[in-house]
């Protein structure tokens, strides 16, 4: 299983507190405030919302497994 | 495979005894009470209920193998 | 591949001897008697019957390969 | 890569010199006689017949690869 | 990632210099005469032939990577 | 999981500060300049846009994982 | 994670310098002059163009992830 590198880590440290996006395989995606992280990219987003093309969905507090994850980006507020 | 880092299985601790929903790979959920889980997602879930978009079934007690897990949230009463 | 931890498996002890469903990634599920497992989640199922949403078929005597497995549940009789 | 416990292993060992159904990842399955087996759950199978819902196409000796199997039950004659 | 056990790596020693079927992954096939494998189920097939339901297309020489080998099974000459 | 070996990462150093094309499982694209990555191919990107046949969508800065690659490519400018 | 054996390395020493015809998972195939590759099958290769069964288009030089990969032929030229 892939991990993350701690050159990585590093960046990810800066997104802590702020609004991602998360891009799931499957097409789905979670935008939240990230409260922490692992170096498997297990994620807790908080005020997590699912969205995708056409709608969002309040799901509040998640733990996204890593394995999951295609990529986070900052999302503009 | 991917596993939980000890502060990401203490926000789990968080969960256990109560209502949850575990998305898994495929578009199908499952809610109910988190009884127990370990360090690679495995899921004891108890009173739990299989929910798609459409319906919902009631399964009982089930374990949830890890590695189909996307996400677990607290779910609304 | 992702393992079973001890409190995980003897969950799953209980299950031995009893009428359990076995829902498998591709959308079929097996029912039958448990008789075996070990730490994969491999399965040696009794009586097994393929079950889908439309039909059922009797395989007998199975072994299941742990990494197709999504989750077990004690089924209704 | 998930592997077979000896308990496991022990129960393949009953199969060997039968008639049996591997069914595998993709829809397909092999029939045919199990000559060998190892513990990534490769599989050697003479007289191999590969069947799906509509017909079946004699493949003779077979090697499979144990990362595609989903389940082995002994086949009616 | 499964490898080939001792007593499988000999079956498929028999194989060598004969001409091959192998089942892939997605469901095409690759004819040709097997000239080397690995524990792996990395193979170098000459002649090779890309075969599906329909029509063939010949490649000359290919390494195919073990893992998205379904099966192996001496072809029909 | 797959790693890149020293020589392969080499060359990815070459990548760095300049804009690249990331082919990705599923069959989008992200553009944008490669700010850092590490053995597992998890990369950094800046600028980023996501691309596929029909449109593009900024995404300002990735954190990509790096097992949903398949391909980088220097991109035209 | 499935490796190469050094016999199958030595295989693909003699393909550096030639063009080749690379087959990646989801039906497409990359054609360039392979100029390195490593022990997980992670490609670095030339002149890359991006061929299906309709189309082609230019990527010049690109890195590919040996996980994609499912065979590796020297093209004609």
């Amino acid at each position: 299983m892939s991990q993350l590198s701690p050159s990585t880590l590093r960046e990810l440290r800066n997104y802590v507190g702020s609004t991602v996006l998360v891009k799931l395989k499957g097409g789905k995606g979670i935008k939240g405030i990230l409260r922490s992280y692992d170096q498997h990219l297990n994620l807790i987003v908080e005020n997590a919302e699912e969205v995708d093309s056409e709608s969002s969905r309040m799901l509040g507090l998640v733990l996204i497994r890593g394995d999951n994850v295609i990529l986070i980006s900052p999302a503009p507020k």
